[in-house]
């Protein structure tokens, strides 16, 4: 397996087209014949599109100093429609999805409901401009990624052939998007499930391409820097080296990745996986680094699927899985690539909700211990 | 009706008792003859309850620099109990309660389930005690508020007379956990609503004394400093100045508050009171501020019950209600008390979950604008 894997690269195929309304899409073909066709035998997307008439703005909150997004369009935006209408599936004549193709292996493509938009018309009217909190458009990518062209299964259930595809992607559009003016951050994720606000069922993630350095970032890199500037050393490094010390949170040890459980952990389930290598993003791990990664993280959601099946619940638990990357810009060098995978789920059939203590003033209250977390997830493994 | 009000202060009765397991209750009772009883003729406490064997705890982020607070015996806290069977409403013989009596106006007392101790007893073993995420024992304090005795109200139902003693109760609590060390913020809440997390019906609120600075306030701290190395002028005045001026988002003007929804609202609905005057917390407001917001505040709980009322929903709308008071210490002079009122409903039937964005990278998407929510509410009042 490990062999075939390291020589993926070299087969996929990358076929770059247009839809209807001028967004862009990828695809990426992981075996011959290639799924999505050959580029005649393309299906041509003839949907009657309006252009994209989105105005994303975003707002400096005067009373935290982040940048909040609104993007009004998106409450028009297709909610959990039945499998027969599913966007992200492949088009059948007389049926055209958001994919123009008969079939496709992974598929990137600009979401038509964007928070970040590519070009915003002037500043609508309704802006008034104060100083006290600057307003722009929301300029940056906003898109959608098909792990799959089966609807009803999950990113647990890819195959490790399947799951490199998806990691050539993911480092493919984060190259693309960190090269990007004002792009700051890029930010891989996936919400699974409709307790993680999930709007259409089909196995797909996002990538959002920030203009700006996220809050969780930039306190990041503020931590990092101080860390370096008291002791000389790599925060990240050290992290890793004090959860090996302890060794009561990690939860799998690999050659060039270590899952644990952080000693900070907010979420009644959370996992980060840490590279051993201090590597800035999913573009610049290696050949081995992916095909371990390509192994190790679908069984990471699979134990996430079977944590409360001491309860009788064996799953779909909800999830979101994040790639915390590092931003473009200062700061890139002293922080790494990083997954955080969590869920709201507290036990079987009740959510951790976010009420006053986290919502109102941001302090995390857990029912849970990171060990316990742990404990659990290294019976899974 | 403001006469009346004005005079409430006199009226009240406080009466200070220990629940069985040592635990303190505070009444407030408001009319004669006083409804918690005579001191006399207050029921004991008779329940067996075993001391608190709670041991919180709290560790700093390495990742963000914020502590984390983890209280495992909270996963055995009572859930949505039957009516029957709640332990907010007064004690009948034979069946005992939380309030050992027959009847209250407002009482406060010591959650049973607190995520901040009075006193914990030595770190827990299991806390591995790494220099990079430091732990401590969670002290603080976690009381409980009920609003009425009543079991199937609402705080928008109560009468302004009766929200005046909750403004009293408030106003007495915030005193004396702000005179305790290490107490550096006391938040005053309420979650309504099983979608914010609430596990008993029963109307009631809480309150939190932090033993640090909150990152929300630490953050608004940090804003108005610099706001004030700036200008030389304080925040939250030139906010209000700014709204005043702007007046799109004013929903309700008086003469000691202002209602409006702030320029860069995160929640779908989301509404903030400013009082004119630069107070640092309840417990500083005078007569006259008081005897207005027990009129406003239950209003403007019943403007967001009807918030959703054109898709035919008329409430109840899950809400988190929170009063934002100045830290104990440095930066108390520069920030004001203010209350947040928001909700995750962001239409009939559909909620604003926390995804991929918010949660992993601290970016707020909103689907609407602060104009939009301002004419709604505006609408409404």
């Amino acid at each position: 397996m490990l062999a075939r894997l390291t020589e993926l690269r070299a087969l996929i195929r990358i076929t770059r087209i247009r839809l209807a309304d001028g967004r862009a899409l990828t695809y990426y073909d992981d075996r011959e014949p290639y799924a999505s066709g050959t580029a005649t035998r393309t299906l041509h997307d003839s949907r009657d599109l309006p252009a994209d008439q989105s105005h994303p703005t975003m707002r400096r909150d005067v009373l935290t100093g982040e940048w909040v997004i609104f993007a009004p369009h998106r409450m028009d935006r297709t909610h959990l429609p039945t499998a027969a209408r599913c966007p992200l599936c492949p088009s059948r004549r007389g049926a055209l999805t958001e994919i123009p193709a008969d079939d496709y292996d992974v598929v990137v493509f600009d979401n038509r409901y964007p928070s970040l938009a590519a070009a915003v018309d002037p500043v609508p009217a309704w802006l008034d401009g104060d100083p006290l909190w600057p307003q722009r458009p929301a300029v940056g990518r906003c898109e959608v990624v098909c792990f799959t062209s089966a609807h009803s299964t999950s990113f647990a259930e890819l195959t490790p052939h399947r799951v490199a595809t998806v990691i050539e992607a993911w480092a493919d559009r984060t190259r693309a998007l960190s090269a990007i003016t004002p792009v700051s951050q890029v930010f891989c994720f996936e919400n699974r499930g409709a307790e993680t606000g999930v709007t259409l069922h089909h196995p797909h993630g996002q990538i959002y391409a920030y203009p700006f350095m996220p809050p969780r970032t930039e306190r990041l890199v503020a931590q990092a820097v101080a860390h370096h500037d008291r002791t000389g050393r790599d925060l990240l490094a050290d992290v890793l080296a004090a959860e090996w010390r302890a060794g009561v949170r990690v939860v799998h040890q690999g050659t060039s990745w270590t899952a644990y459980v952080p000693a900070a952990a907010r979420w009644p389930v959370e996992l980060h996986l840490l590279p051993h290598r201090a590597v800035p993003d999913l573009a610049s791990l290696d050949s081995a680094e992916r095909s371990e990664l390509a192994t190790l993280y679908p069984a990471m959601l699979r134990w996430l699927d079977e944590f409360f099946a001491d309860q009788g619940d064996h799953g779909p638990v909800p999830y979101v899985a994040g790639w915390h990357q590092a931003p473009i810009g200062p700061g890139r060098d002293l922080v790494r690539l990083y997954l955080q995978v969590f869920s709201v789920r507290r036990a079987a059939g009740k959510l951790k909700y976010l009420a006053g203590s986290e919502s109102g003033v941001g302090v995390w209250l857990n029912d849970t211990t990171p060990e316990r977390i742990a404990q659990r997830l290294r019976a899974l493994t």
